[in-house]
């Protein structure tokens, strides 16, 4: 009897995500808020749009949502099966995947916290990076269905360590956007060429992903094409930060990037991409980063 | 007539810059305040080991030492001669930069700031990184000589523009740094395996150079080699906060960072890398990262 | 019938706030978890040592405990009777105050959060300044109990927000205490006399309580009395940044300051008094504030 | 024969201070760049306006401007004899009293920065704080002028240590200002009544200067009056910056606050008292602090 596999949330990223399924699976069940979105990718790719509740039986069941609150709510009103597994790739909170894990113990269920990395480009080529958590055994049957978006897959821990790797990841990428926009005009302001500058530094021990891609492809050119939305930048360094309030560390640099990432996100435009994040601090300077 | 060439500070990177002089010039001149260091580069290398005097009268003089202040002070002792271009490879002052040109001035000389990334491995292999402001002219006549140890050399804006850029990249290091210090600390506290992770974060968008390199060859393994000593990076991460308060900038990240480091520097141990700047994090939170 | 008055939890503020209640009632029970300060109480100041029990079920009953948990642990092993009060003296957190509230609406029974201020010696005088949270004909009734150790005793709003108040009165303590080391620091290392300048700003707008009063009575005479231990305020300053963050409020500097004494807690001798936190920043400059 | 006193600069303080010299002096000479306020001084007090060829040539020279900049042009233009003692009240920087008690040695006088705290009321009232560095014995001699508006009178250290003195009590009052805009919104965010916490803080270990005054009387009533501009406030934490900055000392908290005021500064409207800091705070948070 044939594995089926399902997909709920068909965002900018799961869309893409679960157009990979079918190359392994025949049964690919998708569901969606938005039904349209659903049956469009079922024309498309060969998938089936189904209900929530049957998307729920699957044995294998990927969620890809905006946060964790809306992965429980679903758990909870549709538990899946006995035997089944369910993937998050959501970036989603530590605390939540213990609560999951637990929660689906009673079903007979595992819970993987998945979270993916490598924007939508790593979705539509199938390279993402997938950093995972929770059981080992689950892990390894779930791994085929990985694999068809996955580029490199890799098992970080318990529960919650997946999610905990994507957090202090996106700090970190919060972290490099902000020290790269006080730096750069701090260089303009002292009438250095910004592009020389650039290729400089990314030749150098000062680069990021942030200077290499992010820089030159949204700000400098001033796109801030939307791929990334800032609320979900700011949830992002605040699981980050709740991680290390936790373990009661002290992270001086960690709480005032969450800081100000918070007052960019509370001054943006509806809409914005992570990356204009910036523009609160070109609000302070008057020098547009370019 | 051939083009006389020398350089003046035979440190961990000017010894093995100077090394690549003799494949472009006949006469290469070094010179060294331990001077067996000279005699030494010169039996290896088929340079000549001459006094101060003689060194700053070449065609084109390179300096490469811990500061700006020790660059100004053989400079003012020994001004070069008419036509000449100083190179100055230190990591300095973008003011220093600015005085020397006026300096020079008076005796028909160019100054060139011109810092250097990449590390004793770029300045042995001959492909640092050089960053150089001033004027354009004497830079073009100084890049038959540059080219020998330079990868990427670029002209990146006038008298100063070079150090800022460094000064910056540098900057970014640090932030990188503690920024990684933070976060994987608080991974190690979650229960998270740190080479997954740093696996995971290097295939994702919160890499760095610092993730890629400075984490596994350096604090991972616990090997902290001193390459690039902590006091020096404590002076860069100024020279960068010295640039953005001349523009009136606000910095809140940039300063907090040029404190933490400040007092990384003042409770390390002598002779540490700048990677051993973590060491002040660990002896907060009690958590060694590896 | 005479209303029945206890006190629960016997430190070194609750065991001198217990002693003014005999003033204004006939009744009067205590209990601590270590029984013996509980019969010394007795035999001193005229209450009665009762159990746990009997505690639970005075009229008014008041806690002044280390934490919030330990107070809902009590409560809810001993729920109060119909009718009563519960006045929580403990500097709490706002969220258990709500919890308490609804808890004890089962048993028609009222939680008024009241935190003091003005440590032993206000506790000893009956001074003590109480910041008082919920419903507010309870606390006109337990009005006359309070008023035997208070000096300004306020209404501040509902459930919670006397532990607000107090967490963001504890914060700025931590604030001016920081501030005062590096200030102070700064100007010892440029040759300045500290008590001559303390005398200045204390007649002057950088005046705090801090200046008045720590700085004098605790550091510059390096006595570091232990009357308000740091991992307590570690604790509050902690409450009044989740408060912030509940809200979602960008905090920079709260957040700095709550990291500063977190890692000040982490790293500080057993038994540290708060004001003991100047000496991390004491460990990274080598300069003795005295 | 009598002693002669000249005061330049009549400004809003120095309008005031200037009043109560002719308490204790004959001779009072008054100058101002408008000249027309030196007229109406003398009209008003009894003072004479004269030019400043005159009144640099005083036994006892009073300044009081905006930067210490300004000081050194007109004593650079205009040395006093000798004998002479320049008493600069302007906040100023510790390295321009240095360099001016240098300069002012060729001519054989003396020169003290002597900074006041106490605002306009102070001023009116002849109780400024006046906190002063340099030569004890020319001290001496000043002080039976200084005594006509000052109430504590304090000699704090060599050349240079009053400016530090007010530079960091500015400094403290721009930490505690920024430290009641974050707490007060957190509170305000949770429901509590400002006016109420605003009572208990002050009552409280956590009050400050700026609780007790420039919170009530400046910002929760929303008046902002312009009594002391927010460019002066964002120079002074500069200065008080630049002390730790020389010392090497690494300052976090400092640091944070000259990077907010600074930002505050940017974005203000013109004419903002320090007070008006707040809002940039305010703009982040679209909570109004009343």
């Amino acid at each position: 009897m044939s594995v089926s596999v399902a997909f709920i949330g068909l965002g900018a990223m799961g869309y893409r995500m679960a157009a990979h399924l079918p190359k392994a699976f025949q049964s690919v069940w998708v569901w969606n808020r938005s039904f349209e979105k659903a049956e469009q990718h079922a024309k498309t790719y060969g998938t089936q749009a189904v209900s929530i509740e049957q998307a729920t039986q699957a044995d294998i069941i990927f969620s890809c949502l905006p946060t964790s609150r809306q992965v429980e709510d679903i758990i909870q009103a549709h538990p899946p099966k006995a035997g089944a597994i369910w993937v998050d790739c959501t970036s989603g909170e530590p605390e939540s995947a213990k609560r999951m894990v637990e929660f689906l113990k009673t079903y007979q269920a595992d819970f993987l916290d998945a979270p993916v990395s490598g924007q939508t480009i790593g979705a539509e080529k199938g390279t993402l990076t997938v950093m995972i958590g929770g059981d080992q055994a689950a892990f390894e049957r779930a791994y085929p269905a990985i694999e068809t978006f996955g580029g490199l897959i890799k098992h970080v821990g318990d529960a919650g360590a997946g999610f905990a790797v994507k957090a202090v990841n996106n700090m970190l990428l919060a972290v490099h956007l902000w020290a790269a926009a006080e730096g750069f005009t701090a260089l303009k302001a002292s009438g250095v060429d910004l592009n020389s500058a650039l290729e400089c530094i990314n030749a150098s021990s000062g680069k990021s992903g942030v200077t290499e891609t992010t820089l030159p492809q949204r700000i400098l050119n001033r796109s801030f094409p939307l791929t990334f939305a800032l609320p979900l930048l700011a949830k992002d360094t605040g699981i980050a930060l709740n991680l290390a309030q936790q373990a009661k560390l002290p992270t001086p640099l960690l709480s005032l990037i969450q800081n100000l990432i918070q007052a960019a996100n509370l001054t943006a435009a509806p809409d914005s991409d992570f990356s204009a994040a910036v523009k609160l601090y070109e609000d302070w300077t008057k020098i547009t980063i370019q």
